[in-house]
């Protein structure tokens, strides 16, 4: 039972795309607030029917409130995501703040739900090209051991937020137009263009967006030692995210089988039409809550047998984010 | 020495940029010709400050020519390679006609120039994604076996004409202005969505384009059973490939080892600066002769040292088409 929910950073992409789902899903709830930065507080928007105004976060928000979705950025969940829990709020958050702390859950409903028995306020939502992996891999994972990943991103514009999105709108009409393209909220033009994730390398070469799928995925598996390797990629798609999957498993595994497993898992629908050549692509997956999987093929490269290759799709600011949030959301109510 | 060059689709996108190639390198020839359709001939066009009428192509279309470039489909090139080669002329088909035809030379001038001296009158121009994945790999090969490759694509419009990209252009101003999208060109809408390469999946649940970067490989390394799995996708860029490539060697090799053997590799520009977050982009590709290579990191995955990511880009009329068509035209006449 949700007495009073919030909804921190309420007017960006994944804070909107939030309010949607529980519209959508008629999950129930007595009251909803929704909380933003001074900059957006006093925005007033609708939901379920109801005409609200967006509330500065302060201190002060949490007084009441038994639940919390975090979607304001790192810095904000830092600060604020404790102060919520002291005032007895259970915290759902979307950045990645908490995620690689030890006593905070890290969870993907469809994979890891035992690990929110063991939560002390804070639950951390995880990145969302690590939910749009996971949720295709781990049926496989269950039934055949992974042994390897290898990925390679095609992640939209939404992953940076709504400014992003509409930076390559514009962009986009400012090339066509032959204008002077000025990138602002991206270091590179995006409007038909691609650029490798703008995330800081570390010292193994690996940007912060590879370090995420990498380690979260370890964590959500309890698999501490996977071999995992990501390139995270920028593409010129508006809100959905695509990823090559490459998977070496333990024993060997026929796409057959590859098939029959995802064809009943939570959470996935196969797209894979090799007649009409019609497989995940983000335009179909924008809008879904499911996670589109084409391209079974053993993969040619290991004649072993123990080789799949697969692409998928995944609406980065629905179950990349706001959907998975909310249910946990729902799962801790359930 | 060239007497007489014929370039057969010379209105299309790959037969315009080898016209501009052509004027850029100073290429020494007596005559030019350009051939196209019916549906094109009597176009004119600049060529080296020279206005020429496209001729329709025809049986009689290369009496005296010596050399031809043809980029004008598979179906022409199979009907008039050959036609071509009996009037004393020497062929090189950009097309995937004769690329697999153990009579017929495919070549890399940066990787089996060697290959080059045993044609038969046609040579043939490889798969533009399999040039740009060579003349990365290529010179890491010769110093330490390449044993696995790993590719994910990110294609640009171009490879399927200039059509293609204008569908890309017209598709996007109809996306942004809120009209609806039509495909013609390609199967699925390209504006802001990406899709697996629309060429037909055979038995393995491998497309066409994927089979080429697999078989062409290995026709050019001489390394027939070499393992290589490619996943190709269509991306809403213009004109340049991009490619995320794993490699696993045969012995230990570090980031710096590579970074050494591509700084003196022909047709190679290193762009990977972690700093500034500044790699290979599509958008840097267009236009350049090298191919761009970047994001050189050790393979978190491969904990016996032998694994290497990098991302490549390079501009697919370019390097991956015309200009390695005019290298071969060189190298023959050298």
């Amino acid at each position: 039972m949700i007495n009073h929910l919030a909804i921190v950073g309420a007017t960006g992409a994944v804070g909107q795309e939030a309010c949607r789902i529980l519209e959508q899903r008629s999950t129930p709830y007595g009251q909803l607030t929704l909380v933003a930065s001074e900059r957006s507080a006093g925005t007033r928007l609708r939901v379920n029917g109801e005409d609200l105004e967006v509330q500065e976060l302060t201190e002060k928000s949490f007084a009441g409130v038994d639940f919390a979705i975090f979607s304001a950025g790192g810095g904000r969940s830092r600060q604020f995501a404790p102060i919520a829990v002291g005032a007895g709020c259970i915290v759902i958050d979307n950045s990645s703040a908490f995620r690689m702390d030890p006593e905070v859950p890290l969870v993907v409903p469809e994979v890891n739900p035992g690990d929110l028995k063991s939560h002390n306020g804070i639950i951390a939502n995880p990145n969302c090209s690590t939910i749009v992996m996971n949720v295709a891999i781990w049926p496989l994972h269950r039934t055949n051991p992974v042994q390897r990943i290898v990925v390679s991103t095609y992640q939209a514009a939404s992953g940076a937020g709504a400014a992003a999105m509409e930076e390559l709108r514009s962009q986009t009409a400012d090339f066509l137009a032959g204008r002077p393209v000025e990138p602002k909220v991206f270091p590179h033009p995006v409007a038909f263009n691609l650029f490798s994730h703008n995330t800081p390398i570390d010292q193994g070469g690996y940007n912060t967006e590879e370090r995420k799928m990498i380690d979260e995925t370890r964590k959500i598996f309890h698999e501490p030692t996977m071999a995992i390797t990501a390139t995270c990629v920028r593409v010129p798609v508006l809100r959905a995210h695509s990823e090559s999957i490459n998977l070496t498993f333990e024993r060997p595994i026929t796409p057959d089988e590859v098939r029959e497993v995802l064809s009943s898992a939570p959470g996935v629908t196969i797209v894979d039409d090799t007649k009409t050549n019609t497989f995940p692509m983000p335009l179909a997956a924008s809008g879904k809550d499911d996670i589109l999987v084409g391209r079974i093929r053993q993969d040619a490269s290991q004649p072993d047998g123990r080789g799949i290759e697969m692409f998928v799709c995944g609406d980065q600011l629905r179950k990349g984010a706001a959907l998975n949030a909310i249910q946990i959301l729902e799962a801790l109510t359930a």
